[in-house]
């Protein structure tokens, strides 16, 4: 039996986790988080009996409180009950599904008390990655990540040794605007960036996904948890998704993993790692899928994924800079407060105005994401 | 230092796994054999020093023992010499470059003396798989294939169990004639068929890729070496040979090996395995590559391929009986005496009037093909 605790369980990626939960007896959740969505999480307690379970507002909190009175569960809340669930001795993998920065110290605090993380947050690694590694190595727990990418090069490599690597291909679709010039990404409405060809994903990500700036923040995490240099990642346009991104090994072989688009597969394959477990599902066809085309990243007119190699470049607080303009623009685009193209306009401008920090411990990252977040609103949109 | 003997060291393979060796100075030479080039086995014993080596014929040694009698190298010839050289105590790897029903002795012999076997003779497995892949199991040792696309699967395979196997997708370029119809086939000429559009290999193997007989015998031999039915191996017709095989998991993952067409990269990868050492040599390119295509193979026009899969799943000796006739009937194309439709026809013909031997041994195996021959023989072309 695998005992996981859950942090982002009503999401895209904690519902799924739960799926994969729920076909397979040999997982056992003991403790789920959420933010507000109190009435999900109370059928999810009902569901899956978790020892403790989290709300992050104080409000939320009480409410489920009162629904599940009549259950064992302990109900904690805010920034104090995650880090309980990271740390609770019941837990074996702490599934880190929730988003933005506020994964981050949770996660330090897991690996801390010795748990696997299967990491979903993005945050944790693009702004932390240089505190998160080397920590994970020294206490020896895995870090397994559960995007689609990331588990195809996890899986790709099955063990193999770091120095065997030569080069990460990493995949992308080339959102819904692949083959656009500048000119025609200037009215781009909201409804447009939303509708990704292949993958149904939440909001943030989908925009992400179109400006290219999700490929960006990537390759900042393949860097990180591969532990390869920046050049030796490769951003391969492949819009139709099948091959989900591969190694190339130093005698020339890639190793590349290709999958229908179902993330079950990834949230799985991290649950039991090293293990592979029946899954059931629909399976690719290449006789039906006939063919599938390759390009090179336009960079010029997606030029946030550049931004986000010489962010990575410079380093520091620089990834911290690059990720929380983005969020900040994006929340600023679909609330139709900006224009497209602003997004990595505001991206640079953040950058172009950082003083970098070197080697910046957690409170000079959630600092610098707070000055970030100033100094854009302070633009007044 | 990883020491290895060759069968077949002046054929396409053997001259390559030289290749590597010069490349590799963990690997040393211990033995070399060949048919009957006297002159180029000169040069390889006078640049690798092996302790042994074997010429097939008696003449071809008796020349080779003049020429090379200022070396400390004792020449062996025949069978006996191969079997010499399969169980000599200075070796660890013996590598099956030979062609042809020759090469299954020796690689019992070297089975038994506890040898790993680095597997490019397709006869071994085809016919004798039966006896080979237990006889292994019980001693222990690694039988390592050698040829592109079994060398795929056990790179995607990286050491997963079979029971986690749920398909084994095995590639076919289609050979030069991928497309025609019976009809354009039948006045197919040897040079027309020898042109094969991604690798430069020997005659018969050309020949073979263009029937889709080889990618039968592969079917066979993927069979034997992954312990799987044979209805969980699909042929994917896929022209550019990028993807060079390829394993769907019981999760609905599919872990491919992709890459140029370099035969060096499958012999250095068994002769290290399970290590990956670093090889120079052209890398694929994605973004000049553009596009890879997929389609079902075309039994009926080139139902050599269907005669495969009838020929393994009636078993016993017909396996033996469709490489034999096939290879009989290639060396009558080559030779100008039938056409090249003829070639599926002898095969169905031989195996239409063979009488199955359940579980043969080595010597009804070497009896069936005699009778194949002596059957093809008395048909007088």
């Amino acid at each position: 039996m695998k005992k996981i605790a859950i942090l982002g369980s009503t999401g895209s990626i904690g519902t799924q986790t739960l799926e994969v939960v729920r076909n397979n007896p040999k997982l056992q959740v003991v403790a789920l988080a959420a933010g507000k969505s109190v009435e999900q999480m109370e059928q999810q307690i009902r569901e899956f009996h978790p020892l403790i379970a989290g709300m992050w507002s104080e409000e939320a909190a009480a409410d489920l409180r009162s629904r599940v009175a009549d259950l064992p569960v302990k109900v904690v809340t805010g920034m104090d009950g995650l880090l309980e669930i990271a740390v609770m001795p019941e837990a074996q993998v702490l599934v880190t599904a929730i988003v933005g920065m506020i994964g981050i110290r949770p996660t330090i605090a897991a690996i801390e008390a010795g748990k696997d993380i299967a990491l979903a947050n993005k945050e944790t690694l693009v702004t932390a990655g240089h505190i998160i590694m080397p920590l994970a190595a020294k206490m020896g727990v895995k870090i397994l990540p559960v995007d689609s990418e990331h588990s195809a090069i996890f899986q790709s490599l099955n063990g193999e040794p770091k120095g065997r690597i030569e080069k990460i291909l990493l995949t992308a679709s080339g959102g819904p605007f692949r083959g656009k010039t500048r000119e025609q990404l200037q009215n781009i409405q909201v409804e447009d960036a939303l509708k990704h060809p292949n993958w149904s994903m939440g909001r943030k990500i989908t925009i992400d996904s179109s400006t290219l700036v999700n490929k960006g923040l990537e390759v900042m995490e393949a860097k990180w948890l591969f532990g390869v240099d920046l050049d030796q990642i490769q951003v391969i346009v492949h819009p139709q998704s099948i091959i989900h991104s591969a190694v190339q090994y130093v005698d020339g072989a890639v190793i590349a993993q290709l999958g229908t688009p179902d993330m079950k597969l990834p949230i799985q394959y991290a649950l039991f790692y090293p293990d592979r477990r029946p899954m059931p599902g629909r399976r690719l066809d290449f006789y039906e899928l006939a063919q599938v085309t390759f390009e090179k990243p336009d960079m010029e007119t997606f030029y946030g994924l550049k931004l986000a190699y010489d962010a990575q470049r410079i380093g520091g607080s620089m990834p911290t800079v690059y990720n929380a303009a983005n969020e900040k623009a994006v929340g600023l685009f679909l609330d139709r407060k900006i224009a497209y193209l602003q997004i990595p306009e505001l991206i640079q401008e953040a950058m172009e105005q950082h003083k970098v920090i070197e080697n910046p411990n957690v409170e000079e990252i959630l600092e610098t994401e707070a000055s970030v977040y100033r100094y854009i609103d302070g633009k007044g949109f």
